[in-house]
């Protein structure tokens, strides 16, 4: 049984939610599954000196641009949001809260939606009533999530979860690590493509005769 | 006839170099011709506050990484060097100069050889001698070259170009200027490609029918 695809992801880049629409089916393409790993890319970049795209010189405009036309060129519905970015503390612990008490299919259906709410719908989820409002649409009770996602274990499990990945080298996001191969940006999905294939021929092949 | 097609680089990025093995069959493969432009990416951080990939934490491990595997994958030969980065003003200066002294063919045999000197031969262009010794081995004039490069007319075309290539919003290299439309990074060379053929699309369209 092939290993899952790890897909961490912050919910406050325009990459990532880009990535967020594809990587199940590139997955599933492949017979592979996604672990879906929301971390802070706040923290991340406190380590690496990184800044929010948009505000650093000249790159803030590029980045504009390309968030457009890469939404365009895939087909993905898009909006830069105001205010942009944003703290996603609040969206990635009800996500992790939903995914320990209702399980995988229903968190990565409330990250979808959270995404979508904020890149598409231009709601500001980085209120915990705007995260309780989206989960509640996915199906989710309000007063639960609301509970869970202040919860000190779902805190904890994001800080630890966030550590973790940039242990292992999670420098940016949509951060893709698939059988150790470490990948970042979506635009590198197409290399990931290939590189799933690859591994799939490697295993189709007969033991010893490779 | 189809505009030019501007290639931005700097001779001490990887992503650049393997740019440099690529860029001219692509704009061939559309009928276009590449105007390389060399620019000191040094100048280019101080304004987005940006600092050598190799040197920021979690993300220069990464790069080291995905350095190796872009060239392994695209089968460009490769050593990251030792130094890297390095200041690239000589090799710069030397092309410009040779660009206006024996013209464009001559100073692009020059900036292919320097890019391979420094990511295969592990030379360390940084010092005006090896770019002299570089220029040699291209039919160059020793004397002339080192006076050239040496030149305030170079120096202030250099500094000119590169100011002029961050207003217009070059934000790092490689970086191609297509008809208008910005695109920055190897790893775009793809959709570049759907952008020129799209482009030749359009102007093979007959007037008025489009």
């Amino acid at each position: 049984m092939a290993a899952d695809i790890e897909f961490f992801f912050d919910f406050s880049s325009p990459y990532a939610y880009f990535a967020s629409t594809q990587v199940d089916a590139l997955a599933a393409r492949h017979g592979r599954k996604v672990q879906w790993r929301p971390i802070l890319l706040g923290v991340v970049f406190r380590s690496t000196g990184a800044a929010p795209l948009t505000a650093v010189p000249i790159k803030g405009d590029y980045a504009r641009h390309d968030f457009k036309r890469t939404a365009r060129l895939h087909g993905i519905d898009f909006n830069l949001p105001d205010p942009f970015p944003i703290p996603t503390q609040a969206a990635a612990r009800a996500m992790l809260w939903t995914r320990a008490s209702h399980g995988d299919a229903q968190a990565i259906a409330l990250a979808k939606a959270l995404f979508r709410a904020y890149f598409v719908d231009n709601l500001d989820i980085s209120a915990p009533e705007s995260v309780v409002k989206v989960a509640v649409a996915t199906g989710l009770d309000a007063q639960q999530v609301a509970a869970g996602l202040d919860s000190a274990a779902v805190r904890a499990e994001l800080k630890a979860g966030t550590d973790e990945a940039m242990q292992r080298g999670v420098c940016g996001a949509p951060f893709l690590i698939v059988d150790g191969e470490p990948w970042w940006g979506f635009d590198r999905f197409g290399q990931v493509e290939d590189f799933l294939s690859s591994q799939q021929r490697a295993q189709a092949a007969p033991a010893g005769k490779a």
